[in-house]
């Protein structure tokens, strides 16, 4: 397959001057490509629909906000050339698009619900051609991408609070501003304290297999001009026993009805440690995160990824051949080890089934 | 320095089949080049103490009762040549070799016993000619190498109790076969529960930086007919929560005289999981390794290295140019998190401040 590629210069910047991760420009998707970061800054131009899946497959795009905006503008690549169709075929393109597009990650739910959004939008909207409809669903796909910046930022506003001068945050996995829109959800409070000239430490885990700690989160935050210290996933023990770590700040992929958290693997073992230290730990997410029809944890699906990723770094094999592995992408983080969940909407204290529930309902 | 291989045929066995770690043969010593397990396996021969140094420095012999044993032969390569010294002459060389040696890993206490125990045997021992003491110095280092094999395969004959038939058992680094002589200290349980007959799966975190999990423990429990897994370190926390880990085991570089343990960066963590999970947690160790000068963990010097292991891999650098690094080799587990030390004179259970000493003095 060609892939047409965007050079570092001729992909937009944004508010925090961080290269976009999508973007949609006269009727076409690019992605940036953050396999190749922080080596190679590269965007791909995003051709057809099976490219788009590929894409957020093998995480060329990642983060759970951030394949939510994917999959909003992936129902949409190549669309334009089905308008010729009834507006009733046109709207069942848009739900067997959407129900292809919910297979490329299974466990976070931005996904499926920006792809339900737009399913939503274009069964329910008014349309007397499949163009005007079409260009209806561009609208909403910017939208929602649109409304992903500005959640990010409040986010941020909110969670801000919790970073006092002189503290050590620790962060695991990328929920930035590469896995979002912006300013990101667990980075989001590290990027407002930081304009507001709170003086602060960041630690960040590497997160095994594929690293996007060391890829991604230290270097949007250094690019950002935070100050970040990168480490291996199993210093964090050690670096909280030397007093270093003051809170814990994450992002998710899904939270449940009663605030069980979905994230990256290894999230739950820096939970148990915080704990153990005595570290309040944190979860920075859009409110959309929350499945309520998933009352608690055990019930989420937890992919389980290629061997390879484990067994192999980059184009080196590091274990033996034939090896057994085990892969799990992300692991679940029990309720009663979450201090806070730190929302748009502000952070959501325990106990969390009744506070969601509340929140929920109240707004 | 031209350094002259020895390829994996000429490599000798141990017992358990697997390519010994150190050998001595006609005068001269050889170290399995561990850095490049499990890829190849080539040996090298140690022309100069310089060499023997280096080896030890950057890990290709590596493990605690390891370097202890490559450390008394170290002492001894290229020292045929000063036999024309006095007596006395010789003995000072012999005490310069070992101050020199000792310097190559800080935080080992096993090196430091090694080297101790060569000088005082070298000022010890009565000899007519600087040839005899040589001679009788050969037979110490073979003495010491030959008594780490029958302490570490006394360590899996007491160990291999814990491991009950279908147990899941956790390990952490390499405290194997290619760390110690023959059985290792960590795998000797699992080496004479699997030639009892014991079935049970054994989980190896890969152990970053250097991924001596990966590398070198899953390679050779695998060659010895073991039933192993591979995770990152930070999957732990999740098969520890689907149940499927009954009992961890560790090796250990030093034990304080209360029972804290030192040992490969992450280990601390994987206790403190432990104990969350109601997991008992146990470390293997050669008697020796206990350090009774060292009231607790805290004084045990923790080797800082350099940054380029945690932001690159192999060839490839991973993480963004001029990143901020930590790089601990090691961390300490306080004793509250240990369930019991694993020795070749049985198992050692709380408190541990007291049955250390007592089995010290009864011993």
């Amino acid at each position: 397959m060609d892939v047409t590629l965007v050079s570092e210069d001729a992909i937009p910047r944004n508010s925090l001057n961080l290269p976009e991760t999508i973007w949609w420009k006269d009727g076409e998707l690019f992605f940036l490509d953050q396999t190749q970061l922080p080596l190679t800054i590269v965007g791909e131009r995003q051709d057809s629909i099976e490219q788009a899946f590929a894409s957020i497959k093998v995480l060329k795009v990642r983060g759970a906000p951030a394949i939510g905006v994917a999959g909003a503008y992936g129902v949409l690549v190549g669309l334009k050339s089905d308008t010729q169709l009834s507006v009733p075929d046109f709207r069942a393109k848009v739900n067997a698009r959407a129900e292809y597009l919910g297979e490329a990650r299974p466990t976070a739910v931005n996904l499926k619900w920006a792809l339900r959004r737009m399913v939503e939008f274009a069964s329910l909207q008014a349309a007397d051609t499949s163009e005007e409809l079409y260009a209806k669903l561009v609208e909403e796909a910017e939208r929602i991408h649109t409304e992903d910046r500005e959640l990010c930022r409040m986010i941020g506003v909110h969670g801000a609070k919790l970073i006092q001068p002189g503290n050590g945050v620790l962060t695991h996995c990328n929920a930035g501003s590469l896995a979002t829109s912006e300013y990101g959800t667990a980075t989001s409070p590290m990027y407002v304290a930081h304009r507001n000239n709170v003086s602060f430490k960041v630690y960040a885990d590497e997160t095994r297999p594929l690293l996007q700690g060391a890829r991604l989160t230290s270097w949007e935050l250094q690019q950002g001009g935070i100050d970040v210290t990168l480490l291996t996933d199993n210093m964090a023990a050690h670096i909280m026993s030397q007093g270093l770590i003051d809170l814990v700040i994450v992002g998710t992929d899904r939270v449940a009805a009663n605030g069980d958290v979905a994230n990256k693997i290894g999230t739950l073992g820096v939970a148990i440690l915080a704990k153990h230290f005595g570290i309040p730990f944190y979860v920075a997410l859009p409110y959309s995160t929350i499945d309520f029809e998933m009352a608690d944890g055990t019930g989420i699906p937890i992919e389980e990824r290629e061997p390879d990723e484990v067994t192999s770094f980059g184009a080196r094999r590091t274990a033996p051949e034939s090896m057994q592995v085990r892969n799990p992408a992300f692991d679940v983080t029990p309720h009663n080890l979450v201090a806070g969940l730190i929302t748009e909407r502000g952070i959501i204290l325990p106990p969390f089934e009744q506070n969601l529930r509340t929140e929920y309902v109240t707004s």
